[in-house]
């Protein structure tokens, strides 16, 4: 196996092309909404979530044509999160990844307008996976049954975990602790790393694998990996955030103490934070090394996650 | 049948009995977001969109199990669509039929959230529709493969409907000729009408028969009703504004005037307006009298949609 940096480039150069046909000109009278889309979603970035979630979708022979309107999705979803997140009522920044936020290049009506084009837009991307199993005649009624139903769980994984019960319910108990500086306990904080982050990182580990018809044993250690590995990240920016370099972290280290934030570092210390890490990703590591497929990308990966340094 | 508006009355308030088991309760981590959802969406109304999908579904001889997912998605959609309207960043409006809106009860950012929360727990919602079909055996995979695609294709309507291509894009346009003003035309404005409001009643008008396997014929004639009604409808509302009576609207005739927006009363004058309303209810009864099922209820909330007074 190459370099997992340049593996990780050329796996993101692999999707901007994979995403390009699912997205709208901007044309017409919608075309200032569809450009404040695009301006978001070509953003780039890792495009961590779509990469796992193809890799592990061929890990168990899913097909292309079912992977990538689910990979598209998943994108989708993550930016319009960040979208609104972006927003002056929410966390109100001006820059991300050194560019200019949607509200501030389009205005917040039109930021507003944009997030919700995209949550709309990736579930009617991902309703596109029915599409290269339509041509089913009568006679494969039963295989066509078989894969509608693995469609059919993809898309409650892709919208429970993006929901109440995943990313919005992080997104609100973040929210409801930044109005309510210092009342985050480490419960409350698990859950918001959870739920916040956690859910979409399972979406991208397990998604996949559904579509590929992975054993229920395999899609329960994916789910855990995506927990561990998750949280893990969490903490690890977190860390960062105390020890890291500004220039490559794009933001001046020590923010979250001043702003009176509270992390895993401030409730637990460094030395215990640094531990978890190290713990979490062992557990990651162990899951994904006991599937009944392996994949050395995804294992490197893991590692990487979880010690990386930007 | 019945008196017209105690039939609607009658059908709102089995709707809100559909709709409640679909909800979540406001408890854990999440409970805020949940209260502000259920805030807006029990600010009630007269659920037109959910009473006609079920309507046209039980014409057609659709099940109540999967109807009542997408009855209920399609109000979710709806609402989600006014607490983001009424933003400050959008249309910022405090009071909604008589009560604050979203984001003066629970702050701006929770109003974003509650409007994304909304949008995806729709799309959740409208997936439980397959769980209706699930219990099929390997013998009725015939039966599931035809079933299964009503549920896709009534999925697809719904996701397209409220879209880019469909309400998104018009609000979009809307957006755009409101921070220009007079720059709306006739064309733009018959976007705007059939996009922001069209599209979303058009889901209404055809879901319902695309679960009950209607001929294709009166898939068709349904759209077009559902257009001409929603263009009706908004015309009806511009002339409402010069013509009506304050105590009725809840709001001051002669607004849209002051605000110098452009509607099909001013660009056409009140009489062509009035008989541009007349056309377009005789088109929509003419379609929905040539359906293979006829309906007395339909036909006679074409009429009333027309010609209401307030």
């Amino acid at each position: 196996m190459k370099n997992l940096m340049s593996e990780l480039e050329e796996r993101a150069a692999e999707f901007e092309r994979i995403l390009g046909p699912f997205l709208p000109e901007a044309s017409g009278s919608a075309a200032l909404v569809i450009e404040a889309l695009r301006y978001s979603l070509e953003a780039g970035g890792k495009r961590l979530r779509p990469v796992i979630l193809i890799e592990t979708g061929r890990m168990y022979g899913a097909r292309d044509q079912v992977l990538y309107p689910f990979a598209a999705a998943l994108e989708m979803i993550h930016t319009y999160s960040l979208v609104h997140d972006d927003l002056p009522a929410m966390d109100n920044d001006e820059y991300r990844r050194g560019r200019k936020t949607t509200h501030i290049v389009y205005g917040e009506g039109m930021a507003v307008l944009a997030g919700d084009a995209l949550l709309n837009l990736a579930f009617e991307t991902a309703l596109k996976a029915f599409d290269a199993i339509e041509s089913y005649t009568a006679e494969d009624a039963l295989s066509y049954a078989k894969d509608c139903r693995k469609v059919i769980k993809a898309l409650n994984i892709l919208s429970k975990n993006a929901g109440i019960e995943g990313m919005i319910g992080g997104q609100c108990a973040d929210l409801c602790a930044e109005n309510a500086p210092g009342s985050a306990d480490a419960e409350s904080l698990l859950y918001i790393h959870e739920h916040k982050t956690g859910s979409m990182i399972e979406s991208a580990f397990t998604i996949g694998a559904v579509l590929g018809g992975a054993p229920e044993e395999d899609i329960k250690a994916l789910s855990k990996a995506a927990m561990d590995v998750g949280t893990a990240f969490q903490i690890r920016d977190d860390i960062l955030d105390v020890e890291g370099e500004a220039e490559k972290l794009g933001k001046t280290p020590g923010s979250d103490l001043r702003d009176g934030k509270v992390t895993f570092v401030t409730l637990h210390g460094m030395d215990a934070s640094v531990r978890e890490v190290g713990r979490l990703t062992d557990e990651a590591l162990k899951a994904v090394r006991g599937l009944n497929v392996r994949s050395a990308f995804l294992e490197q990966l893991c590692v990487w996650l979880t010690s990386r340094d930007h």
